[in-house]
């Protein structure tokens, strides 16, 4: 039956254009490494480096960076897959593209970040360039959320290809032309990677998006989702303090995890409130717990005391259970978005928070408070230039450890950090946007109504042990418009008064199964 | 359906109880954080430690303890997540409320136990504290699993609260003035996690508890508990070496893998043998195959003979079956217990032996069998005191790798060992007891046998999917009685014949959907 | 039912002499620990060691080797047990068996394989046997794949025992007789489990093994082994890296994550063009996006060119699939073999084709392309004798970083490349095949069709939530030849006219619940 419904919607003609598009970025992927990369402990790079007399252990010592990679890998692989898996007739393709965004993403993401930085001298690739791409699969996987169920694999494999370009000019802004600070990339990946993908929605908004049957969860799905929560959950320090080094390190994973515990009890006590009955949200749950993460990642290597990493905890957790609850329903429907994922309340708020704390937090910093050394490798612009009479600087200079910079003061520092955050904002509402006006011509293919939010449609599924499957039956826009604000007036007899009679199949259908719409859920 | 159930018996007014009660327990946890915490590597305590020419790296480098935490919250947060999700409509609720105690735990875990340990100086945080305070959230996580499905999340705060102190002073009588040895916590967190927990469970015993239809397992919620113990049993070796050093790491590492080779063996021998048709029993599988992780945990790191590990996981894996068949439905059931996870037959009865195992292998350690400096510092109280002539200890403790203590012989320590284990048992039980008396006030509302062992109670979930619900139907004292002495003595005739209606109805349920109620499992 | 069913296919009888065969087997493996085994620090080896004034800080230092060991074994217990739950009914079979394998395996592979190495002078236990001993396993759970619902508990006992003998001797001779290179044992561990076990099948073929209904996948079960692959996905690297040192080590996880990505990609690619309506096959997903690791496993250390590795993965990635949709259903059928879990097409012919690779690489490998320290290190008998005049080759083996050797040349090397890959199917074959015999005595009980692929005939499994039971209806032969030649030739109007009475019935039920069978799933 699923079969025959989707059969007429993505043809086979479609599916067949999408494995070319692959095949040709495959392909053209292969060219560019071929042409433009090697080792970082190729002989000739050894070479190169013992005539200089330079060290070169570190170009193939994974000592330090191994855990980091195996947390990072574990977070965005099986983590961010499970985040995806929460609909009820969705979970093997928000797994199987998961896993399709990431293996495009890493490659292209580590090809264009190192040709970038380098400026075309060539990709040296070490063990950190897995981390590095990870990371910028982690700001498409976060924009996935936003489009998930949405979106056809040809959609999500040009958003990919476009949004890693976008990404990488704007880590190469706020990192090498602004300085900012930003541990475990707060703005690069999660805000920016957020707006992305709700602009990108934004521009290929259907009417049927907001009220599709299929967008509810089941009780199985659901857990697959809280499982993928806990996996980030523990992966998060290690995200956050990825690219931390000595003493900055230790601070970044017990700074993330001290915010963690806190937006895990700020959640369990904001979720009573929020709901009408003061039950426990699952979908809270799912996404609260994890935006003291989000929020602290900005500073995770520089805050001093762990009890603000503990307020950042409580503030982040509040934020995102509110958002999940009112933004979600008030502005983000009147404003026309679509948020499949719940990207803004668990990515993109918290985030934002973050960045405004690490306004602050630049601002405040100083030697006493975190230390000569860790204050000028967290914040290198803030290292003074070479005419200083310190002579530790000049000593950590020779040894490697800092470089001669501008010697920017705190407030300078908080006033680039507040650029980098504007700057990612832009860049991510006009890159989401292009991208998805681009996305929706016709030969993208969007999915309709009929096989949007349902697996039957790309993949050859096993139908046994699969949620019920429930058609979109078309409301009458006038009705939608009074049923809308009737969510936000709270005037509940306007709707059932008005109620149209294919709401009432709807509503007989929702009552009859016990599916919870997750619009409406808390 | 289920909501209105439950509306009556756990008012909204109860749930705000709850998360006001847990704002203040976060609030304080802030202001004590505030009041007396830093990072072990704030700018003053290193500008202490380079006053006084001592080493400073310690402080601040994760290398040697970033891998142990890895896996330590992988089995906490994860392992033990999974291993309280098998009740067919309480999954949910297991997952989640796991993670709301390890929050709650390992916050107030890692304050309390550095201020007993450093005496009201204050907290200095390092990566080693997260394991620290991970390893005091397991214990509450073991107590946990003998309440799972019977206390309200209110009831599990409060324990969370006392456990920790009752748990924190039984490790500074057992670590720091009894000096005993005990790698990976097995007294301090198996044992005394799961006599807590019992008798938490003992204080608070309802009739429903035991015959209570949902307490039964599905097909797919069995699957999550497997899966659960496949992380635990992964984790173990590294949770078992988290807190040893240099040689004894090896040691702790391979002792324990070889312990839960053994045990899962034993655990495959020996369920054959218990189940009246020879099949595998998967309660067994679940729990029996991880006993050795438990068993050799007071001995990981001391045990010299790998054979004598495989040994103890045979002997551990074949305990746990047998108390999880015999135990648990004559000692427990006559004595008024009630166990939901097995956690008398995973971690009491395998820490007993393993805590006894532990004077056993202190008796007889040599300089000779396990090395002199892993003999010192396994054992710091055997190091002898500073009139020693022995020139190399008098460079160890120069190097910082032991400290002179009292010489204590074999047998001493092998005696403290038993003063630890006693103690252990001592302050579990009458602190159990005591936090179940506390906990079985009124105004704890305590779940009925209407919203027990049922997510619907506290959570809004997702209806699809979820198990079959079987409403409790009281079964009058005396048939109950009859029933038990039944299970005692295989006089099925009797019980047939005095069968009440109500019995009858819950009987042919059964036989209808095929659910198994966990205690007939084997 | 399903008790009543199995109750007499497998007497109680026979799973007792089960358990008494695998108490004989612990206990056996207990007493040769305890006469030849002791730590790798044992105070008497560095005693010895000290003596001669040797290192021993390698002895009991797990640094270098424990991120490896943490991911292989999550990657052998997690990982594989999850690849074998697909099964509609034999998912908790799938994952208790691999614990049970493994349990076995890593005890008897590290003893076997250290004996045979160090020609029994005893076994010392360091960390790194832990990973040989996974290694082993890993042996035999890619053969478990292949019997997966068909073979008994007590088959899989004795294939286990037998399997790790071969797998050893095979080893042995590859890499201390013809000293190939095989970073991640590409060869003794994927080629020659795959082998072993798809003829130790052959050997016990039933007509009910192609056709049994109970081979199909749930929509839930799918989702276990997307779960499972993802697993390996992410440990893929650490596994081959896992005996690899210094440079190499960073080569290898490079290498293997880039063979990933792109057989990631090229499995996307290649689904959509095998299957008839160009929907991506599920059974796909979870396999042939591995093929990259296993093809890249030999050369994974020694490939030089990052975008050698990606071309490596897209050809992997294609044969994988290629073979997953048509040799089964041709060759493989043809010939009498059944794979139940495509042992063939994940890991047979993606590791062929990359020992065909290794023979390449080496073949081409110098100085110049890979280093020279590199080069001796992965293959230790290019190595000149103690007659060079290399000056660095004198310095490196006395700091222990290679030993003289033969010299050979890279055409040398690549011969004995081939050498080793001929051997390893020799012994592969010829020990599946002797163990199939042994296997298929009538004492061991091999399940008929009334209890293969039902966790229900050992297992006390819980029946709410499990997946449709379908007994087997036999099919006469003749028809059955019909309709295989009926896949191959496509012509469906001679099937649909020959049908039989009970194929029909077959045919109802199959669209009735609308599983899909595995056999013809894409």
């Amino acid at each position: 039956m699923a079969m025959a419904r989707t059969a007429q919607a993505a043809t086979v003609l479609y599916r067949k254009k999408f494995a070319i598009a692959l095949a040709v970025i495959q392909t053209v992927l292969i060219v560019l490494y071929a042409m433009y990369s090697r080792f970082s402990d190729d002989p000739a790079v050894i070479a190169y480096m013992e005539k200089l007399k330079l060290p070169t252990d570190h170009l193939w010592e994974v000592g330090n960076h191994y855990a980091a990679f195996q947390d990072v890998q574990l977070m965005v692989i099986i983590g961010f897959a499970l985040m995806a898996a929460f609909l009820k007739r969705y979970t093997q393709s928000g797994i199987g593209y998961n896993l399709l965004i990431a293996a495009i993403a890493i490659q292209w993401g580590i090809f264009f970040h190192e040709i970038i930085l380098t400026r075309a001298r060539g990709v040296l690739l070490g063990v950190q360039s897995l981390i590095t791409g990870n990371f910028a699969a982690t700001a498409v996987l976060v924009s996935f959320g936003a489009v998930l169920g949405k979106f056809s694999p040809y959609q999500l494999l040009f958003m990919t290809m476009i949004e890693i370009v976008f990404y990488t000019i704007n880590k190469y802004i706020g990192h090498m032309i602004y300085q900012a600070s930003d541990a475990g990339h707060c703005m690069y990946v999660h805000l920016f990677g957020a707006l992305f993908g709700l602009f990108a929605s934004r521009m290929n908004l259907k009417t049927f998006h907001r009220t599709h049957p299929q967008q509810a969860r089941t009780y199985q799905s659901d857990i697959w989702t809280i499982i993928g929560t806990l996996f980030l959950w523990i992966c998060f320090p290690s995200f956050n303090a990825a690219f931390s080094t000595e003493m900055l390190r230790q601070r970044a994973l017990i700074n993330t995890l001290f915010a963690l515990l806190a937006s895990t009890l700020s959640t369990f006590i904001f979720t009573v409130f929020v709901s009408t009955d003061g039950k426990f949200g699952v979908t809270h749950a799912q996404n609260a717990v994890l935006a003291g993460g989000v929020a602290i990642s900005a500073t995770a290597s520089t805050i001093c005391h762990p009890w603000v990493s503990l307020v950042i905890g409580v503030v982040a957790g509040m934020l995102a259970v509110f958002s999940i609850e009112y933004k979600q329903k008030c502005i983000l429907d009147k404003a026309g978005f679509h948020d499949t994922r719940f990207v803004l309340s668990l990515h993109a708020v918290p985030a934002f928070f973050g960045a405004i704390m690490s306004m602050v937090v630049s601002g405040m910093a100083t030697e006493n408070s975190i230390g000569k050394l860790n204050l000028y490798q967290a914040y290198p612009a803030m290292t003074p230039d070479d005419s200083t009479n310190d002579t530790l600087i000049h000593s950590w200079v020779r040894m490697g450890k800092v470089n001669f910079s501008d010697g920017r003061s705190g407030g300078d520092q908080a006033r680039y950090q507040m650029y980098t955050l504007l700057t990612t904002m832009l860049i991510s509402i006009i890159g989401g946007a292009i991208t998805g006006l681009l996305l929706s011509f016709k030969w993208c293919d969007m999915p309709t109504a009929e096989n949007a939010f349902d697996d039957g449609d790309q993949w050859a599924v096993a139908e046994e042990g699969m949620a019920s499957f429930e058609a979109y039956i078309p409301v009458p826009h006038a009705v939608e418009m009074v049923e809308r604000s009737v969510v936000a007036d709270d005037t509940v007899e306007l709707k059932k008064n008005e109620m149209t009679n294919e709401e009432e199949i709807e509503e007989v259908k929702k009552d009859g199964n016990g599916t919870t719409p997750i619009e409406s859920d808390h």
